[in-house]
C-alpha cells in the first residue's frame, strides 16, 4: 500500500503566491474588467535585454542544423557560461571562485528548494522570518520541522527574527543551529546587510560547525558601494557558505529560467563521525541523478547578459526597476508609512498599520492594485506589506495614484 | 554542525553516463586524432524539427518587447502546452486524460527523479533489473534502501529480474511492494509490453494498494499496432498509475529539455491510516514549491511538435532512428547475437558472450565506438551491451563496419 510522505500534511496554507493567484482570479471573476495592476509576486515585466533575445535566437537556429545541434550539455552547465559567471560576477570583485564551483540551473527558487536534499535528515534549520517560503516549505517537506504551532511557524525550526530594531538582519542565534538560510539584498523587506554583518555570520558558522545558504538572487539591485554583492567578499566564506543566484530579476529571466548556485571546493560539511566532507561532490551526485541541465539556447540567452553590451542593457533595467522602488516609498513615507528596501532592491516593505491580509484585500478590492501581504512571509511579517516595484513607470504611478485615493 | 545526508555514501559507482563520459574522455586524451562515434548515452544528433525551431524563434522574439513579454508561467505549464498534449498524446487514443492533470516540466529524468519526493520515507520500492539508474538512486538518496550488497544491488529494494525467459518483461513481484516503476518501451532493452502484460500489473496494483510509476519516455518509437503507447489505454490505470513523457527522444529536445508526467484527478495514494488520499495536490505542492516552471520559448516549441506539420516532422526524425536501429540488429544478428528492442525502440540490447564493461572498453580502444555497458544499469544486465541508434545514418555505417571488424 504506497504511503504518501506525511510531512505534506503538516503544511499550512497554499504557497503564498498561489493564494494570492487565487484571489485576485476570484476577484477578476466577480469583476471582469477591472483594470488590475500587479505590484505583487515580484515578476519582471519588461522585455529581455536584445542581447539575450538576440543569443536566444541564434542559439535556435543553431538547433535547427545537424552540425550546429546540441543534445545533452555538461550537466553543470556550458563551460561557456560558467566561465562568464565566475569571471563578471566573482573575480571581477575580487572573489576567487572558479568555473567548476558554478552550477547552473533552471533557477534560484529551485536550487534554494532543493539544496536541503544533501543534508543530514536531522539538521537544525534557521529561517529568517519574515522569510521567502520555499525555505522553510522545502524543509517541512522533508521533515526537519515538527508540527504548525498556529501562529505561523512549525516546531522544531528557529527562526530568526528580522524587524525594525535590527533593520532587518537577523542577529546571530542564539541556540544551536547546523545551517541558515539568509537572503540579500532581502526577500520580502529589501533590507541590505553590511560587510560587518555578514562578517558576523560568517565567523559564527567557523565557529560552530554550520553552513550559510546565501540567496543572493537580487543582487543585481545592490548600488550602494559599501555593501557585498557575494558573501564571497566575506574572507573566510568559502568554507561555510553556499551561494544562489539568478538570472530572473538580474536580467528578467523568470519566465526564461536560469540560475546557479556556488559551492567552493573548500566548502565542508560534516560526516556522521563529526569528520570534514566536501559538499560539492554531493550536490552534482544530487544534480547529476535528479537534473539534466539548461536549455541549450537559454544559457546562451544567460551568456549574452553577462557580455559588455548584456551588462549595460540589464543595468538599465534594473535602474528602471529601482526608480520605481524609489517613487513608491517616496509616496508611500509620504502618507507617513515606514519602509525599507528601495535603495537596493525591487522591494518596498512597509508597515501597514493593520492586519496585512485585510489590507491586500483593501487594495485590491479598492483599488485594483496587488500588492503582497507580509503575513504571507510568516508571523515576522504581520502587519507589513511588499510593494514590488516590476512594472512598468506608468503603472506604478497609476497604483500609487490610485492607493492614494484609497489610504 | 551541519552533516550530511548520511544515505549518499550508500551510492556505489558514478552515474553511469558520468563513468562512461569520463572513460570517453581518458581514452581521446591518450588518443587526440581518434574519430570517436558515439552510439552510448542515448542523445539525439539530429536537428530539432523546423516546426520547433520556428516556435522557439517566434517565442525568442515575443520576450524581446514589453508587449508580449512573458514572466513567471503557470506553475504547472501554459494552458496551450497541457492541452495539446492531453489532446494529441492521451485524448487521440481514447485515453480520457484532461489537461489539468498534465504537469509540464524540464525532463522525465527530473520527474522520475524527484517523484519519489512524495512518498512515505518507508515505501518499499521495486524497479526492474537491468533499470535506468534514476530510479535506484533517487530511491537511495531518500534514504528507502540500506547498504549495497555489494553485486551492484541495494539492501531493502525489491529488484524485478528482466531477462530473456522473460522477453524483459519483469513478472509480477511475489513479495510486498508499495511503488514499482515500469518503463515501456524500455531503457535499457528497449522491450516493450503487450497489453495483457500492462493489464496484469494495474490489477496488480489494485488489488494491492500499490501504486505504478510509468515511464513512457520512449513512447514515440512504438510502431507496432498492438503494442499501448500509455499505460492509461489500459482500464483501471488512472487510479494507480503516474506516467512520465519527455520530448527528448520524441522531437530531439534533449538539449532544449520538456517533459512532463501525468497524474489524474483519482490517482490515489494512502494516508498513515490507510485511507485513500489523492495524490495529484501533493505533486502540485512539490512542483510549486521546488520547480519554477519550464522556459517559455521551449514550451511553444513542444507545442510546435504536437502541431500536424510538427508532429509529421518528428515521426520522420524517429523512422530515421529506427532505421539505424533495425540495421543494428540485423548486423549484429548475422554475427551471431541475440538482440532485443530495435523494432519499437532506438536501442539495440544484445548479449555480448563476455564481462560488458571489458566490451564497451575493447569497442572504445579497438573500434573507437562508445557503447553502455550493460552492467551499468544493474546485475542483470551483466553480459549485456546497450547499443543506441541516436546517430546519422552514415555514422551508424562506419560504427557497424568497425564492429565487424573487431569481433
Amino acid at each position: 500500500m504506497i504511503r504518501v510522505n506525511p510531512n505534506y500534511s503538516k503544511i499550512q496554507a497554499n504557497y503564498l503566491f498561489a493564494e494570492i493567484a487565487s484571489r485576485v482570479k476570484a476577484y477578476q471573476a466577480e469583476n471582469p474588467g477591472a483594470d488590475v495592476i500587479r505590484l505583487g509576486i515580484g515578476d519582471v515585466t519588461r522585455a529581455l535585454p536584445a542581447a539575450c533575445v538576440e543569443a536566444l535566437e541564434k542559439a535556435s537556429r543553431e538547433m535547427g542544423s545537424d552540425a550546429t545541434f546540441r543534445g545533452y550539455g555538461p550537466d553543470y552547465g556550458y563551460a561557456f557560461l560558467r566561465e562568464a559567471i565566475a569571471r563578471v560576477d566573482f573575480q571581477s570583485r575580487g572573489c576567487d571562485i572558479s568555473p567548476d564551483e558554478i552550477f547552473v540551473s533552471d533557477g534560484a527558487k529551485c536550487d534554494t528548494g532543493n539544496f536541503q536534499e544533501i543534508f543530514d535528515g536531522a539538521a537544525r534549520v534557521a529561517v529568517p522570518d519574515p522569510v521567502y517560503p520555499v525555505y522553510v516549505d522545502s524543509n517541512v517537506m522533508a521533515g526537519r520541522t515538527g508540527a504548525p504551532t498556529g501562529d505561523g511557524r512549525y516546531a522544531g525550526l528557529v527562526y530568526l527574527d528580522c524587524n525594525a530594531e535590527n533593520g532587518f538582519v537577523p542577529d546571530l542565534p542564539s541556540g544551536p543551529v547546523d545551517v541558515a538560510y539568509l537572503c540579500f539584498p532581502n526577500n520580502p523587506t529589501g533590507a541590505v546587510a553590511s560587510r560587518e554583518r555578514l562578517a558576523a555570520w560568517v565567523d559564527w558558522a567557523r565557529a560552530t560547525g554550520a553552513l550559510i545558504l546565501f540567496d543572493a538572487a537580487y543582487e543585481a539591485f545592490i548600488r550602494d558601494p559599501d555593501v557585498p554583492h557575494s558573501i564571497y567578499e566575506i574572507p573566510g566564506a568559502k568554507e561555510v557558505a553556499v551561494e544562489f543566484r539568478s538570472f530572473s530579476k538580474t536580467a528578467g529571466f523568470t519566465g526564461t529560467r536560469c540560475g546557479y548556485c556556488v559551492v567552493p571546493a573548500e566548502c565542508r560539511a560534516f560526516d556522521a563521525s563529526g569528520a570534514p566532507v566536501p559538499l560539492q561532490p554531493l550536490w552534482k551526485r544530487r544534480q547529476s541523478t535528479k537534473f539534466n541541465g539548461v536549455s541549450y539556447p537559454v544559457q546562451r540567452a544567460a551568456e549574452a547578459a553577462l557580455s559588455p553590451e548584456g551588462r549595460a542593457q540589464c543595468r538599465a533595467l534594473v535602474d528602471g526597476y529601482l526608480a520605481n522602488a524609489a517613487l513608491v516609498a517616496s509616496r508611500l513615507e509620504a502618507k507617513g508609512f515606514r519602509c525599507t528596501g528601495a535603495r537596493n532592491s525591487p522591494y518596498v516593505w512597509f508597515d501597514c498599520g493593520a492586519d496585512s491580509w485585510a489590507f491586500f484585500d483593501k487594495l485590491l478590492r479598492e483599488a485594483q492594485v496587488v500588492t503582497t501581504p507580509g503575513a504571507g512571509f510568516g508571523r515576522g511579517g504581520a502587519g507589513f506589506v511588499r510593494i514590488s516595484a516590476f512594472n512598468s513607470r506608468e503603472n506604478v504611478e497609476r497604483a500609487l495614484d490610485r492607493i492614494d485615493r484609497v489610504l
